[in-house]
């Protein structure tokens, strides 16, 4: 059998600590699999006092993370650290240069400069691999990048962020408020104490950006997303989705288009009978839309310690293997140009939540204009101003109008935007509308 | 760039015309992505003259598949033609024993001499991959020989095939019977015209013995397996556990327990809200319980010649790129021996629907009888004999009976089947009861 593989890891929190106590748990099948045995031999972290349930007195310890990158005495270098710049980078460009492969879970790392580091690892002949960064134990790099490279792909979606997920799907549950939910997934550690990372959309949007470049072949352009976040979806919202046969995710999505490859994050409505409408909780999922494989759908644990490592594991048994792939599916020089679709083509259905002014021709102002857009309605749902308006009194409900919830024929957003602007132009609706976008299998 | 590898492929029915295809849409991506082309130089199939809706000329032409295993001008053997001995098998043996990587689809094959095929692949240090042959293009063999090794599983389960599927799906949705929606699926050709391999479940018990090993590091034991199919399923059942807030599947199920692995295929009522029971048509969905990543869920197209073509072409992908793995994870020599555990000592909730004799006594009897064997019931339901009996005339209703509905929590099979045998001797359930396990996320 071959020398063992020797593993430094920098950053030792939950999922640093995770991988020691995967990788010594599945000691005998790794080897079996891989034909060496994989061994921890150094690691860096912040507080070398701190206790993490492991014993460290077996590696050697460096307080700096660039320094166990150089060390001649480790084969693979192994990043989970976080942060798109400062020790991270450093440390991962450092390993890369003097030749080493690289494993992290570091999605804002990726996101910003994974085509620089991919360019390292090619001129170096080593892998990078970041199974861990998006999906946590979702196995869905592994899928675009190998399984399905006999497809061409023409839109990856998903659920890729496990806070959101839980706040959405307690809202609809149990009918409590964006900001009630928020506070129990930050109670329970879901969420963070500034939690606009999570719920504004940016974690997705950095996996997103990661999936798009491995689904399409194009480089990584994370700022030509189109992000919006989960704050402004009421419980009215999500009870008017479910009388119409949706549930409401957020999700991030990149089409391919006729003018080049859309990029957008943002609260979705999905049919109630689609296999991500039924993802709960903290749960991910990942949808790939392919010309052979026209839907696979990927559901599992997005976060935690376990299941991250699960995947960093996974992609040190590939290293161990022998396996060097382009980190991105092709050299980083045949990846194309992201040509990036203005989310003004965007087409498809859209939920229009209004507060029409409660004055006659209101209700004829507002068809006329959708009419000119040439914008069909699938469906119109207008309640008594006295009566049961989605499940209760209306808190956003402004005295002097209706709510009326809208489900249209497939759009563009230009024209849909035009018309919402011509009929708060008008004085017909009373406040800024709901817009949420309608995703279909 | 490297010499193009060149592949002879071996059974041009549907999958093996649309590898050839798509090996030809995506030879500029395959070649980015391997470092090499991919090139298609020779093919047998057992008539030359048939039409398949692509040029063979450019192909040298093998009326013999051994020939062509063993011919110097391939350098990978892809085997579509099928049968679990005969030519397939020969052809196999004659290209590993000449040190060439397969990759197939057949999975009868392997379910009978996987590990004699395996050890010869390991003999000559080249590969035998065949993630075409479970769940077509569904990527689980790569998921658990790769992505989920650092992972001890605990079980693995799924709707591993589409015929069964569709048949319960119609049934269920339009509430025909059993044989109504057979005759449907051979019309729309997803049956044989002998569907016994199907419905009969031995085709979901081939690709579970192969799910099993990769699963658990076992040797292969399809014998070892307890097979039942969908044929007893009726429409009353289907609608009782609607009712009860189940769907009823085919799943194959591989459970590590205390005394070995249990390996099962039949009929299951999954509860309603999991991800598995919203799998509807010839869609396939593969589940793994594993201790880091606890819920993993696949789900996609489980046939039809891209999506089984676009597994083959993965296949040939990872040999292009120079990867050997152990065709179950590990070596041979390494795979244990597979305790089997004995379907009595099964345990799970259970469905049971009994023709109750319309007598005095009857239900305390039935009660008595399962109290006996410490069954606990979770729901009993008993409709008046006048009264509608889910969803209309029960024609399995049997004069002078009552329909009655169990489900029990917890049990073993050998229990409940004491308890029913116990029954059936008192003379208080007429016909043999309708008995479907019951498996839980």
């Amino acid at each position: 059998m071959a020398d063992p593989l020797k593993i430094g890891i920098a950053g030792l929190g939950t999922v640093g600590a995770s991988t020691i106590r995967l990788l010594d748990r599945r000691a005998n099948a790794l080897a079996a699999s891989c034909g060496r045995a994989i061994t921890v031999t150094a690691v860096s972290a912040r507080s070398r006092n701190r206790d993490r349930g492991i014993p460290l007195d077996r590696y050697r310890w460096f307080d700096d993370p660039v320094e166990l990158a150089r060390d001649p005495g480790i084969d693979v270098f192994v990043e989970l650290i976080g942060g798109e710049d400062g020790p991270a980078r450093e440390a991962v460009c450092t390993a890369l240069d003097a030749g080493k492969p690289v494993v992290t879970a570091n999605k804002a790392l990726l996101a910003r400069h994974g085509i620089d580091l991919a360019r390292r690892a090619e001129k170096a002949g080593v892998a990078l691999n970041f199974e861990a960064a998006v999906a946590g134990g979702v196995p869905i790099i592994k899928t675009l990048r190998e399984a399905l490279i006999g497809n061409n792909v023409n839109r990856v979606y998903g659920i890729l962020n496990g806070t959101c997920n839980y706040i959405l799907t307690k809202m609809e549950a149990e009918g409590l408020s964006f900001d009630a939910c928020l506070k129990e997934a930050q109670r329970l550690g879901y969420a963070e104490a500034d939690p606009t990372f999570d719920i504004g959309g940016f974690d997705t949007a950095h996996k997103l950006a990661l999936l798009t470049s491995l689904a399409f072949g194009t480089q990584i352009n994370a700022d030509a997303i189109h992000v919006e976040g989960i704050e402004r979806i009421t419980t009215e919202d999500l009870q008017a989705a479910d009388e119409l046969g949706y549930r409401v995710k957020l999700l991030g999505v990149a089409t391919r288009t006729e003018t080049g490859v859309e990029q957008r994050v943002h609260p979705t409505m999905v049919p109630k009978s689609t296999t991500i409408a039924q993802v709960n909780g903290v749960t991910n999922a990942v949808a790939v839309d392919a010309d052979a494989v026209p839907e696979l759908t990927l559901v599992g644990p997005g976060a935690g310690g376990e299941a991250t490592a699960s995947a960093v594991v996974g992609d040190i048994a590939d290293i161990a293997r022998g396996q060097v792939l382009a980190p991105f599916g092709r050299r980083s020089i045949d990846l194309t140009a992201l040509p990036p679709a203005a989310m003004q083509t965007h087409k498809g259905g859209y939920y229009v939540r209004l507060s029409v002014a409660d004055r006659p021709g209101a209700a004829a102002g507002i068809a006329t204009r959708m009419a000119e857009r040439g914008i069909s309605l699938e469906s119109i749902v207008q309640k008594h101003r006295g009566g049961r308006v989605y499940g209760g009194d209306d808190p956003n409900k402004v005295a002097g109008s209706v709510p009326v919830v809208l489900i249209t024929y497939a759009t563009t957003e230009s024209d849909i935007r035009q018309a919402l602007d011509a009929m708060m132009a008008d004085g017909y609706i009373i406040e800024t509308p709901q817009v949420i976008r309608i995703e279909r299998e």
